[in-house]
């Protein structure tokens, strides 16, 4: 027998591998936060000792989800504007509580909500666009969760910088400082085509190129977006950002609920990655962004919740289900976007689109141990015809019950490991007083 | 001080009365299964000396869900065949399974299975269409829940009836035997236009206006639909309803993806009820109804999960959240079916559809005491700017503790009063190997 630190066993073993394999009864070992083995459980409990042993009847275990798109400090401006168009809600309520708001506190604070809302529903990992990154950096690597942070560039002065330089020379002593971590990576996160003028751009992708990260920015969100730059400068945004070179596999392209065929071709070709936000765009009347015609084409589409205050929550489960509904009335095809491909969106896609799918985003030995397991013999799953259709379309982020990330346990029958919830909500308590009083 | 059987104390009432008033810090006093007061906490503690108390703090009241559209039993069904358009997942999947498998235990089950489910989501009315509504009817009364059951009417004959006139004849006969019941009603069910011919039909709105119950009808789901039917007779299905004098107020109209300004003007004018099933649009990819200009018409739109084989779920929680988002993509308008919209579908707009608007629907002295009691102090629903928000877009059905049907707890603190969990699940498994054996 071999001594080791944990054997997670299930009913089902959803790999989300190149085969999109389904182990039933099965385990993983994991030894020093990675997968070293996965075999039949029978097998796996003649061969190996484990420190942490446990047996989840009932339960699917998926690799722990990939947040592609949040901003997860703007957890504490949950509900805080509904029901209004993008730039309305941007300009008039959030723009203008984040300038009074927005610190390093509520930082600290929001995320440490938005990490406790993710591990309860199954994420494991999140890329993150938001002011004060480094302590949403912090944050992060305290609870012990995955995360790519965002570097935020924007041209007018913000709680964080004051001009794109200074945002630019920030992110890269926070990327410095990080150079060590294993669980929190970094991009740059130019806001927004119309947020970022050319001369940073170029300096953001020249030092992308060079400190080999990438490039994660909200692109052709809205008509409104397109029809504005067209105004300005005869150039849809994908136009400009193809001519500064932007397009390429370092580039996270977020929303695209705008696109032409020669775009998409565009895409397909320098082969970026496109975050699809079903949520936020329903919720902003953004648009419909096509994505099994990308996925068509051969692009790598991801799965982002956007942040609370668009979506209102960070629930992959119900994104995933988003995403495989609204897909089918974005092509008007009933096989759209169907629930293995909403799986792989919310795992394997998402580890590409950051660059750590050697890391994590598939159950597969040598990987990283980041789980998430899914009871499905409630009421609400059964009966059960095939575990990844009652995933996507059934099962609710309470039947999420444990998570580990790097083999860590950081959510134990649905209790988090390393945040008290009590203190957590007071000081969230403390923080919608402060807004609330604008 | 007065002596009653219940007290129910709560942070926020969401009466969904017509001023959509919200109380803070208020009480429902509950005698013989109706509200008889409502009034503030402190008042009430002096004024009434309850059997039952509940101090449901950091919790909102709404109106017990109502489920304007399910096919309840095929639960059953739930992830049998998904990612398929309407008729082939029909004809091809659900038809040849009905064919073999439902029959009166059959329901039973699959009946009780749904209303676990719907009672722990908040549901405590369901409208439904499905074969042995005799069983459907005893099932909900058993339990306690209050269901509108459909009279199911179709051409062809299945495991229920053999022609039409069989259909009628045995729905005439359960119409009768529920006449003295205080919970179930009932409803005539002509399945579909496609599937129910005019002297059908004919009969029906005779027999409706006769006793005084509504008609309850799929009508315009697809595009498909429309085609066939213009392609057959040189008619749209609407405009030969017309014709039989079948839009009227006692019209239960579902799904109406497909819909011209002229219909829309005929369906104001006639007062009919329309139900919007967000999901099930979405996920067999029928298309978008116009929920928002139906509204801006005078137009009563309520809402339905449809059965769990097409969505996969019963939970009117997520289903307000996707209609608010869809409501938002289908007019481009981000201020369309807002939340309070969302809300007013799920409760009193079913309730006026459903002829029982005198009785439920709202939390108003006089009412049945039909009660949901969401919990709101949790991760996922923290800050708090708004109550009606937070349940309409990030709520998950395990924030729903306590259920009252005409003042019967039948949800306490997340446990079913009146059905055995285990044994229900037992039930079901046995029914999920039969049908997978096919």
């Amino acid at each position: 027998m071999t001594t080791i630190d944990t054997l997670v066993s299930a009913r089902w073993i959803i790999t989300v591998n190149d085969d999109n394999e389904i182990l039933e009864n099965h385990s993983l070992a994991i030894q020093n936060g990675s997968i070293i083995d996965i075999l039949a459980t029978q097998e796996a409990n003649n061969k190996y000792q484990a420190r942490q042993s446990h047996q989840l009847d009932g339960h699917a275990l998926v690799p722990g989800f990939i947040n592609s798109h949040t901003h997860a400090a703007m957890n504490l401006y949950r509900g805080l504007a509904d029901d209004l168009p993008l730039m309305e809600w941007l300009q008039e309520h959030i723009w203008p509580a984040e300038q009074q708001h927005t610190n390093q506190e509520f930082v600290k604070t929001g995320t440490q909500l938005a990490i406790a809302e993710m591990l309860r529903s199954g994420t494991t990992c999140f890329n993150d666009m938001y002011f004060f990154p480094d302590e949403t950096a912090k944050t992060a690597n305290e609870i012990g969760i995955r995360a790519c942070v965002g570097l935020i560039v924007i041209d007018f002065p913000t709680v964080w910088a004051n001009d794109a330089d200074e945002y630019i020379h920030k992110g890269l002593q926070l990327h410095d400082q990080l150079r060590h971590q294993s669980l929190v990576t970094t991009a740059f996160a130019p806001h927004a085509p119309y947020t970022v003028s050319d001369a940073p751009l170029q300096k953001i992708l020249t030092l992308s190129e060079e400190l080999d990260i990438p490039v994660h920015m909200h692109i052709h969100e809205t008509i409104g977006e397109i029809d504005d730059a067209v105004a300005a400068s005869g150039k849809r945004p994908l136009q400009r950002l193809s001519e500064l070179g932007a397009i390429s596999p370092k580039l996270i392209a977020v929303h695209m609920t705008q696109l032409q065929q020669a775009e998409i071709d565009l895409l397909a070709t320098d082969a970026c990655h496109v975050i699809h936000c079903p949520e936020s765009n329903q919720k902003l009347a953004s648009g419909l962004c096509p994505v099994q015609t990308l996925i068509d084409a051969g692009i790598n589409v991801a799965l982002g919740t956007d942040g609370a205050a668009s979506n209102n929550d960070l629930d992959m489960l119900s994104e995933m289900r988003s995403a495989a509904l609204l897909g089918k009335i974005a092509t008007m095809d009933a096989q759209a976007v169907n629930a293995s491909t909403a799986l792989r969106m919310a795992t394997i896609n998402g580890a590409k689109a950051l660059g750590l799918d050697t890391i994590t985003g598939s159950l597969e030995v040598g990987k990283a141990a980041d789980i998430t397991a899914i009871q499905l013999d409630s009421i609400e799953t059964q009966p059960l015809y095939d575990p990844i259709s009652q995933i996507v379309y059934a099962a609710g982020r309470e039947q999420v019950t444990n998570v580990w990330v790097a083999g860590k346990q950081l959510l134990n029958n649905r209790k988090l490991s390393n945040i008290d919830e009590k203190t957590l909500l007071a000081d969230v308590a403390q923080w919608q007083q402060r807004v609330s009083t604008i």
